[in-house]
């Protein structure tokens, strides 16, 4: 039998490597439910695509919602790593219902015309600055929910985005010093009803963009460190498996840390906030002619490394 | 000694009328914070201006957020109905910190140009439609907090505003059952950077809406039961003590009621959730030569019934 401090050495090298039972020691952070739990409760991904960790079951303290989990910080986090290492149950994915990772933020902040060939598109020239919207918290949907089409619109339009999640309050955060807010990535569709956002309410775009499922997020939050470079992933959305969309989030104007620095000059940015950072080119309204979604259509969203969200329109 | 019964029956009669010792029985709910006490507590203030009572005391079950406790509807409601009739200490209003009455909703709803002045003012038609537009709940401060001139404006302006406060969730609501989807009424201020909103950021009002401290609301939410006709209270600005806005929430264009009904085409309303209703003429933007707020100002809001919050500028 190994004595206590060999044991400990024994898991610290175990936990030092990536095992062959262990697909991935990737974090990726979900909020879930099951029928034999109560409520939403926060887990694991084992693997992109993989089945679940309760992270609630592995530690009983831990918060329940995602926003709680990230103002606790590094605390939950060093949690969520133990919970990695360790060999725990995996919830086949069948079994449970993913919410989006985080629900209820208190901002979720978009950027428009933050791809360059998106301003070709659209015959714009490339901002200056970054263009700042909003949709409401009450549009976030989970990854595989359906996307409702308002009777009130008839030019509902899919948009893939990277979507930045805050894990760090801050106030004009240094561009330099951004990444330290980051708690991680997840894939958004900035779902958005043109003639409403273009035409309608005093050309404010907000209400185009917010209405009730018109922003899937998921399915995981998969954390900073576990992302190679964020800048340069493939970005991409298929509708009925035809891609309409394919880019690389290289193709950003302003990249990460710089809409960080540009919001923060404005607002506080609390854990749990959500940053939209823009559609590559592709949305339906600028082709010839345009097209839009309709009720059956189903929407996939694929970032390189985050993972892919699905939703059907109804 | 008076049996049980007949205790009940007096109670039940003293709770029916207004006593003399009893200033008001008109529920104005707040959220505080008191040196003896640890976080932010719900309270109601005694009458307009009055010291608070302590409801977190009075039933240590209730919760401590407003959000929360409209959540529970009518129970907790009904706790709140028995302190306001029992005789309970009153804290001293220096003694305590107002909070906004409502902190971190899923949304600040915001109407544009709803008084006809208003649009007169600024020379554009009335809207047929309402305009929408947002805050994020970051922006939201205390009645009594200070508006921090932000560097990178500098055509910072007042707009006093009648805020509703939404009790209960709803979508597709009837202009007809609007009002049972209301908690009741605060004054709002929507202080607005001009530049920002009317000649940056794509035209999108967003930004100069939502600096950090740009929502004083308050000083309580007063219940919609205590208030006679919210489309007839006064409503009035005072910058350094001149009246820069006097006019009445009877000049609205569209009322409360149209509005939730609107907006609720759009989103689900929760209880918490804040609509600025507009604001009426006198703004700074639109004076000869126009005027705007600089460090030192002292900004009141004031509607009837309601009460008045009270912003340094700094």
């Amino acid at each position: 039998m190994l004595s206590s401090s060999k044991r400990r050495l024994l898991t610290a090298l175990l936990q030092a490597r990536r095992w062959p039972f262990q697909p991935s020691r990737d974090m990726r952070l979900v909020q879930f439910q099951a029928p034999h739990l109560v409520g939403p409760h926060l887990g694991l991904e084992s693997e992109n695509g993989g089945g679940l960790i309760n992270l609630n079951t592995f530690d009983p303290t831990l918060p329940k919602t995602m926003t709680e989990f990230l103002e606790q910080g590094e605390t939950t986090l060093s949690v969520a790593r133990r919970a990695l290492a360790a060999q725990l149950p995996v919830l086949p994915r069948a079994e449970v219902t993913f919410l989006a990772p985080v629900t209820r933020p208190d901002k979720v902040v978009c950027v428009g015309m933050n791809y360059v060939d998106h301003c070709k598109e659209q015959n714009v020239p490339v901002p200056k600055e970054p263009i700042i919207f909003s949709k409401f918290g009450s549009s976030i949907v989970g990854p595989y929910d359906e996307i409702v089409l308002p009777p009130e619109s008839q030019e509902v339009d899919w948009e893939v985005e990277l979507a930045v999640v805050i894990g760090k309050t801050g106030k004009h955060i240094k561009a330099t010093d951004a990444m330290a807010h980051v708690a991680g990535f997840t894939v958004a569709h900035d779902v958005s009803a043109r003639d409403w956002q273009m035409g309608r309410n005093g050309k404010q775009w907000l209400l185009g963009k917010t209405f009730d499922t018109f922003c899937p997020l998921g399915p995981a939050l998969v954390t900073k460190d576990s992302v190679a470079d964020p800048h340069n992933l493939k970005i991409c959305c298929r509708v009925n498996g035809e891609v309409v969309q394919s880019s690389s989030t290289k193709h950003m104007v302003f990249g990460i840390e710089a809409l960080i620095a540009w919001v923060s000059r404005f607002v506080t940015l609390y854990p749990g906030d959500i940053i939209l950072t823009g559609t590559p080119p592709g949305v339906g309204v600028f082709r010839k002619p345009p097209v839009f979604l309709k009720k059956g259509d189903e929407v996939q969203c694929e970032i390189e490394e985050l993972g892919v969200i699905i939703n059907k329109v109804v």
